[in-house]
């Protein structure tokens, strides 16, 4: 059992405080500059909180699990071991001895329920003692926990907004064309989920299909006539078609 | 219970002919030009084949499942109700009196196995009597049927393109980065289930999040820095952030 200090009261440290308190840890307190967020989280919890950086409760260690711009402001006041769960800034914008980086790969949003236990967690310290007690901890709430350093999460961080945000955009395309002819989007909603559910066993580059990856030209010109009214999808449709046919 | 002939061996007329076999209706004979896929089929579904478009059984209705290219030439032996099973394809393809379209809106792989109850079939004929056979026989095997005109379908066709192929495009340059860094890709597929997952509930137009959606200027410019050596993915990334940027 690990006494955990949550920094934030958002998505992230809502959800994950769930799975942490879940698994046995103790949440010591919440902190969030916005009142009406630490309560609601601390209820939930029924555990302290705080809008005040200078009266953190010392623990085991701080999760600071607020937005990339905030953590340099915040985790000046954190003198015990920290780490915070971002994953695009390097593992050393946190000073002071002890301190690590704890980054759930997942999209969380307020309404849907997360199951942690498929959540990855990548991890990484500057102390190897420290390092082992985040290992234990990630892999008390999941059996996805990975080592990774700063440059490589930087990276994965890029792979998962191309992955995913812009996924989501092309959803949104489709979405388009569907309301302007009529179409209810529902018939693309399993497509949609098949598509993401072939590339948990294949390769991506294994599950390419359409008219772009078996060469069909004819099908290709034509749907780049049928997007004329909207040029900057049509532009889009032309780029990302000879994208699959140069990788073909 | 409707007698069919399966025209086509191929994974659509496979996994169709089994949802259909399944419903209680009969394949009387299955067509294919390559007498091994023609025989797999057949042995499969237990019944007779021919790979002699001259030898084509007389049946209730004929369902054309072969590649787009091949319907017109194939469809002028055919001399009895049938349909065509493409998105691109118009009604009109198909000559004779009584013809129609039953297109079911999925990706087939030989591997895995679709449940056909979830799987929306579009239907479309020229002819009232026809359409209504063609209804009750997708209602007994999906409980997602639409009515669509050629027009609606060959616009869903390009919906499904860029909600399938090109999200899987965006897989696979999320699977460049990972091996490019040693990063395991099995990180992202959670995540990438989970944004798929999302818009079965939520509109994508709702559920657009990452750098771009919240004008996080700082992430996207370092994301397009660290894409450098990847000048057509560099290009992906502006076009794809701006127009998120665009629809927000």
């Amino acid at each position: 059992m690990t006494k955990i200090t949550m920094i934030g009261a958002g998505n992230l440290a809502t959800h994950l405080s769930r799975a942490l308190q879940h698994a046995d840890h103790e949440i010591v307190q919440v902190f969030s500059r916005t009142e009406k967020s630490a309560t609601h989280l601390a209820n939930q919890l029924d555990c302290p909180f705080t809008t005040d950086l200078n009266n953190i409760i010392k623990s085991e260690l701080a999760i600071i699990a607020v937005k990339d711009d905030a953590i340099e402001e915040i985790e000046k006041h954190i003198n015990f071991p920290k780490v915070h769960t971002s994953g695009t800034k390097d593992l050393d914008c946190l000073t002071k001895s002890k301190v690590g980086v704890f980054y759930p790969l997942q999209t969380f949003s307020k309404t849907s329920n997360i199951d942690f236990e498929s959540v990855p967690i990548c991890i990484e310290s500057n102390d190897s003692s420290f390092y082992e007690l985040l290992s234990k901890l990630a892999n008390s709430i999941t059996n996805k926990v990975y080592r990774l350093d700063s440059k490589q999460r930087r990276q994965l961080h890029i792979a998962a907004v191309i992955a995913c945000n812009f996924s989501n955009l092309m959803y949104r395309f489709s979405e388009d064309i569907c309301k302007e002819h009529s179409i209810p989007f529902e018939i693309l909603q399993p497509l949609i989920l098949e598509t993401a559910n072939k590339i948990q066993s294949l390769p991506p580059s294994k599950a390419q299909t359409g008219p772009a990856q078996r060469g069909d030209k004819l099908t290709i010109k034509k749907h780049i006539a049928a997007l004329e009214a909207n040029s900057d999808l049509q532009a889009i449709y032309k780029t990302l078609s000879n994208s699959i046919k140069k990788h073909s």
